[in-house]
């Protein structure tokens, strides 16, 4: 959420004296159309944006089917070309309007939004570049500044927060499980060994990975009797370790919840428990 | 559960003009029979009902079988034309038991009995039709109808309110899902390519879908060593991922078993939110 | 815990008119012996018979590879004789020292004990009956009782508990998945078909129990675009709603935790939160 | 954490008497850099140690690839000898400080850090054993030291408590799935048979726990109509059972953020379990 913090600064009030009061109030209306999104405008771009950019990404997921881009390939081309010239416009008009434009440009968005023009001009140039507009899928994320506008703001924080208050317990929870899998991809490496698959250790590594998050593709699986052991035992830890972070994210939240009760007491009734919006004592009515 | 609201108001206790004052009592009688679940009659309809679509579902799923339709093929199709006709009388008379009748057929439930009476009549006109007869299956929800009788209802209730409450929040997860599922799939057809199975970007999409829900069939699965590297990274996210709304959820059932919170209102500042314990109002101290 | 409740009554102590009272006294030290697990001699039994179990099941499951029974053939087939043997005398020995042999005969354990003797006599008249001593693997149940020795007691029973509570919101969560394994395994045999390996309906519904455990064997794969589509929704779903009993369970363990706080209020200071334990007010001294 | 307890004493401050003084300095000195965390220098050396373990184990993984190998076959090998040497001086050094060098060389680390050496050694000796060099990222479990430094002890710690206190309750949840393992495997073996896979108990056993942590390589899978039904039952178990440790250690870490009993004896009565805000004994009312 502070991925273009203070890029969305608009350009200051008064503006620097080469710039006349009327352009300076124009490029403050469009900054807050683009970054804002608590007017109706700037929500309204908002939504807007998104659904080009879902169109945008639909169209490029279309023209990758061989035998619909036989058939709608030249009308996906214009979608997309429409597409591309509206989010060069798009881009030119953010950096103008920000007051430091250089600042957007290195965001996050800002890197995202360059990155999903650039294919597109490549492929002019360049053959076959045109299967990178797929990057264009990035942008995406900016659906979650739509969040900004409605009661999904409060529910991301929530969610945001105890992420971050469980990130120390969860780092330690994700070394933990990469110490197995390396220890368990190097041993499968030495037990099969590279005549059954297990070619290298990397690969080796790759199977513990699939086999500890349960996803199991097949396409390596162990075939002598102690690898199939080492590989119970990566099962097993893989599916029985997962209730770890999912304890400690649990009762994150449940903590997040409960700080709405204050540890103040009544100075009547010396009674606790208040909420830490109250201004009265529930009990007795004494002013807290 | 909210599926058939209005549909199932009896027909008004002051009947129509053209409609006998006994017609009336049996089309009540009848609706209370079919609709409600409160009487010995409604609560025994809704289990013979119930039995009937079990029997009808296990008769479809057999006669699909070819060994068994050989042998017991005929006996399939007698029972499945008796159920088709108990089913259309059905839902003939709950047609002519509504208050209001189209209320009801363009209803969920509405659709889904239309539904399944449409395969069998149409197997008689088209040849081959008849494998459409598993439509009837959808007829199973009803089951959700029973628990309306029993203990259940409060389970159930608990269940729904606590998936409501976290609408919002499941809702921000399953975006952010996406958006993962779309990122990666596009990565890994940029990386893989259609020469290695990963044909265009909906299959590969598909691919990620597999990957980060854990399945793992295996019919695509990465060949290089960057594919490898996105899919880790797809397989650890799907794997660790699921720990948010788990947490999400245990919440919300806790809160809702907890429920400190009284509907009541101050009589003087008429806010909300006390605790079902308070006596006086917590934010002007008057009395409750 | 309750599968062998009143066959463990030990012989009444004044003993029918035609036992000597030596003998009575006899049976009633061996059903202790085999029965309870408070003394020091019935406890060493359970876990000699624990043992011998265990001994039973490994020859039985070496004995079924092929490399090992024709090393050890002559070995394991003493080994698993022997303990036949043993187990046959048990078995007399706990249906003599029972009062109501038949109940014991009939209960849970009392069948499990009985097959676990069948398959190897069996082997004598039949041919490749042998096989069916695998059966013994259901004697393992037996390891349950061992934690009634322990401090595993509590444990076992407060998981039991917390499973019977729960068990009313389990089985609607069971009924919903049911419903959308049947319905989603319809649905694949009517868009992939016969020819695509989809060949029967009953086949179809074990392959959406396969994708929707997240389980993925691959055997079975949706090759169509549509088919795609609906195993994307069965896996999402399978994904996503094992959080519904993760969190009715979880709360439940936690309520069952809490009800060591009683609802007493202290006569003298009127404050609550006392344990269920509690004799004296914590807050001020007084007798509760 | 408690893996080489008493090995990390420092030799006796009153050396003995064939010591001289400086060097008994000396070897406190390299003792409390080598085995302390809180020292600036102790915690230099734990992360250069960490570094340059994890520089080890990927110049091992790297190794084993064929065409890095190929390529940068020469500096790996002088990479991997400089680590070596290293350890060796620094595994020297570790028995030299110790005032139990026995102790620390049958501690769990001592054997690790010996393991790690041997390979590269026994490598000049037999061709071939240079591949069990990767048993060096055994050492990497060495990483979970580093967590003493920071803020990750209390987190660590946290964990660790848990897991501790809920491992009654986790044993006989293991011990429940192991015997469905073994049931559901055998079961397999009967119905299957070897002719389709099933060749022994023991591969049955491993189908077995593959199928219910949901991984599923499909390397085997049912063929039988019973066979499937068996498959069924244990996904469906594998996949809703796991709630049940989930459930268990969410609680447990909520009980341990709670912690409201306190440590406190009461002096009249002598017994423990007060609540940290309880002034009165509750058992005999004396105050605390």
């Amino acid at each position: 959420m502070t991925l273009e913090p203070s890029t969305t600064e608009p350009p200051r009030k008064s503006g620097p004296a080469e710039e006349s009061p009327e352009s300076g109030r124009l490029r403050q209306l469009t900054h807050d159309v683009i970054f804002e999104a608590d007017t109706v405008a700037g929500r309204g771009f908002d939504i807007a944006l998104l659904a080009l950019i879902v169109v945008s990404v639909i169209a490029v997921m279309l023209d990758s089917v061989d035998w619909i881009r036989a058939r709608w390939g030249r009308s996906l081309v214009l979608v997309e070309w429409s597409i591309t010239l509206i989010f060069t416009v798009e881009y030119a008009v953010r950096l103008w309007c920000v007051r430091r434009p250089w600042r957007y440009a290195l965001s996050f968005f800002g890197i995202v939004d360059l990155l999903s023009l650039i294919p597109a001009y490549l492929s002019l140039l360049v053959e076959g570049s045109q299967m990178l507009m797929v990057i264009r899928t990035l942008r995406l994320v900016r659906a979650f500044r739509i969040f900004k506008l409605s009661r999904y703001v409060t529910e991301s924080q929530a969610l945001w927060e105890a992420l971050r208050a469980t990130s120390a317990k969860i780092t330690v929870f994700v070394l933990l499980v990469m110490t197995f899998v390396l220890i368990l991809g190097s041993a499968m490496y030495l037990i099969e060994g590279p005549e059954r698959g297990f070619r290298n250790i990397p690969l080796s590594v790759y199977w513990a990975i699939v086999t500890m998050t349960t996803v199991g593709y097949g396409d390596m699986a162990p075939d002598t009797a102690w690898g199939r052991l080492v590989a119970s035992i990566a099962m097993i830890l893989g599916y029985s370790i997962i209730i770890v972070p999912t304890g400690i994210f649990s009762v994150e939240i449940i903590m997040a919840h409960k700080q709405h009760v204050s540890t103040q007491v009544c100075p009547n009734c010396t009674r606790e428990g208040h909420d830490t919006d109250a201004a009265y004592c529930k009990y007795c009515g004494t002013r807290l």
